[in-house]
This record gives C-alpha cells, structure tokens and sequence, in this order.
C-alpha cells in the first residue's frame, strides 16, 4: 500500500469542475475511472482521489495535486503512462510521486497559487490562451487594478470575497503576495494565499475590473473588504480567465514547497503554460 | 480606392486551408464574406484578397498578409472593428495599415517565417499550443536533428521537400536561417526563407525527425537535398503543429520588413504567441 501524489493539468472548459457529482463530467470522476481501470478494481473498490481543492466548472489547472492509496504495486512510471493512455486529452498527468502515507494533497496544503488572464487590448487571439476578454477596455485603467490589489495583501477576513453555497466557518485567509503580469497583450494576475473561498479569485478579480473601469474608487477598497458584504463587492467573472498554477506543500519530495519566512512570493514562469 | 494591408492570425483547426474553394470554410472565403457585408458591396462585386501565400489545412497563423482594395472610405479602425465584429473566434484581423497601391501580399513578400512545433516529452500539454507529439520520443535524438537541419541552410533546388499539385517551375529557394528553440517542453523549429514550396516545411520537418529516429543518418542529407527525389525526403508530418510566424516585405510602413544585406535570423519571441 503506497500513498501516491499526481499532479495533474486540465483544460476546465468541457469538466463540470473537480468534484465528482452523478452524471456530470468532472476532473475527479474522469481520473477515478481510469485508475480503476489501470488498477482493474472491483466495482465495489472505485479508488478515491482527493484533491488539493475543488476548481469549478470551466477553470483550468496547471498542477493540480491529488493522492490516493494505490492498490496494485505497479511502478510509478505506469501510472504515468497507463493514466495518460487512459485518460482524455483535456486531463493529463504530469508527475507521480510517492509520498508519506499521512500526505493529503487538501489536509497538507500550505498554499496555493492562481492566476487569472485578462484580454485588455482587443482583438483576442485566436491562438492564445482562454481568457476573459474585457470589452471596452480601451478604457480599463490597469494602475488603478493594481493599485487596490495592494488593499488585499495580509490576512483579511473575506466573507465579503465568496460565494454563497460554501459550508466554511472560517473566512479569514492571508494573501502571501498578489501581483499583475504584462504577457503579450494579455494581464495576468497572481495570487498567492494559504487558501481561498468558494469563487473568492473570481470575485476579487470582478471587484478590481469595477475599479478599472472607474465604478469604484481605489480609495474604497478596504471599507468593501472591512463589510464582509458580498453585495459590496463586485461580480463573480466568468471561469475561463482562471488557473490553479501552484499548489504548495512542506517539504514534500517532488511537490513545490513554500517557506513562509521567507515571504512567499507569486510566480509567473510563462514556460510553465508550455509544458 | 485605397490599398489595404490587414494582418491576420488564425487557428487553422476549423479550416479547409487559406485559398476560397467552393462549400468550404476557407480563411479567404470567410473573410471576403466579412469584407463583404462590412462593405456591403453589391453580389456581383464581392472584395478579393490577396494573400501573402496559401497555408495549408489545419495550419495556423500570427501574423498572415493580405491586401485588397476598399470599395468604401472607411478609417482603418472600422475595418479592424468591425471586420473583428463580423469574424468568428478562430479568425482576427490584429492590424489594418494603408499601403501603396502597387503593394500585393503576395508579389511584394521578400521572405516568410515558420514555425513548427514539436511535443518531444510526454505527456502533452492540455493547455498548450497545438504541436505534433512525437510518439516513442524519449529516442529523439534533437542533436542529429539539429546538425541535419544546418544541411537546408542556403539555396538550393528544393524539389525533392514539395508535395505533388504545384504548378511552381521554380523549386530553388533560399532559407535565410533555420534554427531551434526549447520552450517548456516543447521544441520550435523556425525557418526564414525568401519562399517555400507546396509543404516544404512539413516535409522538412519529417525528414529532420527521421533523423531524430535514427532512420536517416545526418550525413546522408546533402544527398537527399541533392537527389531532388521526393522520395528520398521524409514523409509530410501533421499540419498541427505549424504555424506562420511572420511575413517580411520591404519598407512598407506598419509590416515586418527585412533587409537582406543583414543576414536575416529566425525569431522566436513567445510574447507573439500571446498577442
């Protein structure tokens, strides 16, 4: 019996999300029956992943990373390989690694890291990656986005940041760092944090849009973060724009792992996107 | 009557190839289509465009030439507006520049770039680019690839790299430059010539992995270049992984132009594969 972690990428267009749900296409239905397929279980037996955290519908991940107990003692190789064959295009995976049997890729997260892309500058490419494209953004005022993304750094209590429908008690959450990336003619947006709510970087990237295209003011951010009013804040973005990038652990072998003394910061290696 | 120049990018997916061809979508068909109703000429005068050359089915383009004459006085930011308006997801007109009225896309192009992407380590990106994945690949040998790619450099009669189905007399062309670039996981080959035959590059490409299979040795090439045999090359790879990088003419303001005096070099700058 071994404990195993993948990291895992998937295109979230066509997945109605991670979680596994009746009669849906989900990242962790997709896997769990092509590892019991590669693992010939009984019916009876279905491996179970368990994930580092549910993306939603239409998000998109980079390294996602999920564990399961393996029952056959096949080399980690073959899961590589045997996954893959198995598995769709739109769902990959891209490292196995053993791992300590008391790793849990959610229990074990010291943080995770997301990115969302903004198509400022029209037209979008018909080659690039998806994106939300703004409309009218000739007229988004990018220093004023960057300037109230400052205004979510540190430890907050983002009630305000997610939607409803989520079970957590605990809303406070510390963002390590948060920063925006010019990519070609694409922005991109990073957030590091030791986690997130239910729709909390969609939201937040809602609200920042509001302030770039001039319906809130800067200076009025950290009043909207301090009423943890969800009305306060702005709309939920579509999904397409948003990617899981990273997810950190301690000092597991194999996986990224985070220091927090050392002040975390957010990463955008483009070449990630190429691999 | 003034002679516009429009920089085009597509994703050659959906396409039956660039050049109009009856109950196909064609990249020139649905274009004049959209010119078309943007000029809302008459049925019997519909706008014909002129491309910098035909690219193939399923291959892509950053930054396609074409001109055609403008029936209406439109300003240039009208045709980019609202040719994008008319145009699907997978076909966007990037610039629209004015040039002199003897400037045809095809006739005044001075040399082209390509770009063809290979998928060397498993498992392919679900979030990259489209590129062929070379199977078995953990043999490619990317070195003899790269010493068999320096043989193509320079003028020669490229008869033996084209496919069947060209009228073209003249099957001597010069690549400027040839070279190859690692990217994540994945490697670009690029070429810059003065113009290339009926599949030159995907022939090319197939020879240069036949190399990297090991079945062709490298110092077996100058005798495939030189047998002008098609039979001798390697077979014509997928369309998948190709795209057209950029078409240099002469001073013509707002274009890619190349002096030749220089000695032209490939590109590869990843920021145009996110503009």
């Amino acid at each position: 019996m071994r404990n195993l972690a993948l990291t895992i990428s998937y295109d979230g267009t066509s997945f109605a999300g991670f979680q596994r749900q009746p009669n849906q296409r989900t990242v962790q239905g997709v896997l769990e029956e092509a590892l019991s397929r590669l693992e010939a279980t009984q019916s009876n037996n279905t491996p179970t992943v368990t994930g580092s955290g549910r993306t939603d519908a239409g998000v998109h991940a980079l390294a996602q990373v999920v564990n399961f107990v393996s029952v056959k003692d096949l080399p980690d190789s073959a899961y590589l390989r045997g996954l893959n064959s198995l598995l769709p295009r739109d769902l990959v995976v891209k490292d196995v690694v053993e791992v300590p049997l008391d790793f849990n890729a959610r229990k074990s997260a010291k943080a995770k890291e997301y990115h969302y892309w903004l198509k400022v500058t029209p037209p979008l490419s018909p080659l690039g990656p998806s994106a939300l494209e703004v409309r009218g953004s000739d007229e988004v005022d990018l220093k004023a986005m960057n300037g109230a993304l400052k205004h979510f750094l540190g430890t907050h209590d983002f009630a305000g940041f997610r939607s409803s429908g989520s079970s957590i008690v605990n809303t406070v959450r510390t963002i390590y760092d948060a920063g925006s990336f010019a990519v070609g003619s694409y922005v991109v947006f990073a957030f590091l944090a030791d986690g997130f709510l239910y729709n909390m970087v969609r939201i937040i990237m809602g609200t920042l849009l509001d302030v770039g295209m001039r319906k809130i003011p800067v200076v009025r951010i950290p009043e909207i973060i301090k009423s943890c009013d969800r009305l306060s804040a702005g709309k939920t973005i579509g999904p397409e724009g948003l990617y899981l990038y990273r997810v950190y652990y301690g000092d597991v072998l194999g996986l990224y792992s985070i220091k927090k003394e050392t002040e975390p910061k957010c990463h955008l290696d483009i070449h990630d996107y190429f691999t």
